[in-house]
């Protein structure tokens, strides 16, 4: 990329190019960007301009660069409501994203201690756990497993497979509302396989999430865990 | 330690010699336990039977280790309920922890952007910034920083460095309730100083809330950032 003819600093055409890349979706939040040298070689310069060039893009929040791994496609965190009703495609509608879950595997089993303690059943009475991915853009923004009682959800596991939505899995197994009892929130480290998912580094910071939703008559119908990106998902509250 | 006339073997003494350390709060949660070499030499015992008992304590759960760093006193997490009225003294209690504020400055200033933007007050206009630790039993779970409008809580700054207790403070200032309006939560990692602070590692997890609290006209009286460590604090929402 040659700057002979035009009084546009080369550093500001390789920053518009990239700028390009990321926002026609070559490079997606969370992605990794070409190295210095590799992008040095692309646009045919030095890595210092190479280097000003990313450092404007890092300066305008579209990429963030992480010590000793490279730079990346930053991403605007998606506001995500945690009120009576938590409902993913809503949520993720009204904050102006494309929803998309991705199954990773339905399994029924006996409840665990813990499952069954939150759930109000048996210890080894039937669950379904249904792990999965959220994405919003097409980006992972969270992990989940969600633990449903078989008794009060007949058939979960299949309506799951063909869904994906857990609301509308609920409806085709009888329950046509459910409302958030409880939801509990701390901050953990990715390890290694979660990391893998969303497409984060081991050790990067996820907001974890517990919750029951219980159905009309206040039985608990789903029990579960979310495992949130911390730097593109922001829990909202509002009075 | 010699272990000639009892059938109890030496790794299970020394697990109860530093159970009883813990307990009695030689050792606080977050605290660093000796090294090994040191608890080797405290006990006159090799370092096999030292490690044998920490990963006692570990199964436990009064113990846990860091690669490379260590092992540290392990510490139940706080529930620390966010609803209408968030009050730091009243939740620990009822956690059934000793609640502390320890001031770190109470500093007037003009708002930047953010800060008037939350706390719905003009740009530059006067606001004081109370930065602190909040502990539980004496170990810090969070840092924060709250800022409040000047014209909305005259003399805040006074009353902030004479009890420590923003409630107190508000009252003082003549604002008698408020409730929460709005809270933001994610998960970020901690710098050198948040770490320092909170008696954590730099890179451990905390979770970041980002809150507006109202008078009872509805207007912004404090607007509040805290970030609690990770593994001493769930934030606990109830339907």
């Amino acid at each position: 990329m040659r700057n002979t003819r035009s009084s546009t600093p080369v550093w500001k055409a390789i920053a518009a190019a990239l700028r390009a890349d990321i926002s026609e979706g070559r490079y997606l939040p969370g992605d990794k960007l070409p190295t210095e040298v590799q992008l040095s070689a692309r646009f045919g310069v030095n890595r210092h301009t190479v280097r000003h060039a990313l450092s404007h893009l890092v300066d305008e929040g579209l990429v963030r660069t992480r010590r000793g791994a490279g730079a990346f496609v930053a991403s605007t965190p998606t506001d995500y409501p945690i009120g009576e009703r938590v409902r993913f495609h809503e949520n993720l509608l009204a904050a102006g994203r494309r929803p998309e879950k991705r199954v990773l595997d339905v399994e029924c089993r006996a409840a665990t201690a813990g499952e069954a303690r939150a759930l109000e059943i048996d210890e080894g009475a039937a669950v379904c756990a249904y792990r999965g991915l959220s994405l919003a853009d097409g980006a992972p923004i969270a992990l989940f497993e969600s633990v449903f009682p078989v008794d009060r959800t007949p058939g979960i596991d299949r309506h799951l497979t063909e869904t994906s939505s857990v609301t509308e899995a609920l409806a085709l197994a009888g329950v046509a509302d459910y409302t958030r009892a409880s939801t509990r929130l701390t901050a953990v480290l990715s390890d290694v396989t979660q990391a893998l998912h969303l497409h984060l580094r081991e050790g990067d910071p996820l907001l974890r999430s517990t919750s029951v939703n219980v159905e009309a008559e206040g039985h608990p119908v789903e029990y579960g865990r979310t495992w949130f990106a911390g730097d593109r998902v922001t829990l909202t509250l509002e009075a």
